[in-house]
């Protein structure tokens, strides 16, 4: 699972550690129903997990249309707003579970966070 | 949900973003079995998370015991100390989801991460 957040919004370590865990939550849930096979497969491995960056809010929908060609579960977190960010910002795409095999040619080059 | 990291290890915004998110997945996970009432209250209220920190093992410790004393939801991640901790090493207290009236007077005094 890989968790890439927007460099540019400059959020707090709090908050980003928020926005990573809502796509965590969010991804799990939506494999459940959708992705058993490569859910149980991550479980299996530690459910290992990786937070990237991305500079713009454009580079990171790029990422996300390169996941959904691959059939790669997806989602972006949108910020209530309440502190850092105007509601609706859109703070974290998440990608996953998926074998490394899938994820690493479309992550494997960004920076950590 | 409430996620609680250790300070004194000083993870990597990416790391400690990473043990808020396993936190958190398992916590979910855990409370569709044993809580599934809270669950549904706290997603239907956005799925709120917040991430703070204590200053040592102890006192994340001294934390989970009263969360188990309130009969809270709580887990202890433990890395698999592949870059920044040893191995085992416990990184971070995820507690609930449960209501705020439950969570506020155990951690309410805590700083953000």
């Amino acid at each position: 699972m890989v968790l890439v957040l927007r460099g540019e919004l400059r959020l707090t370590a709090g908050k980003a550690a928020v926005q990573v865990a809502h796509a965590a939550v969010l991804l799990s849930e939506e494999a459940v129903r959708r992705h058993l096979q490569w859910l149980e497969a991550w479980r299996a491995g530690g459910a290992k997990k990786i937070a990237l960056v991305v500079p713009t809010l454009e580079e990171l929908e790029a990422l996300r249309r390169r996941a959904v060609a691959k059939g790669i579960l997806n989602i972006v977190v949108q910020d209530a707003g309440l502190t850092e960010v105007p509601p609706g910002t859109k703070t974290c795409l998440g990608l996953g579970p998926a074998p490394s095999s899938e994820l690493d040619p479309i992550t494997g080059s960004l920076p950590l966070l």
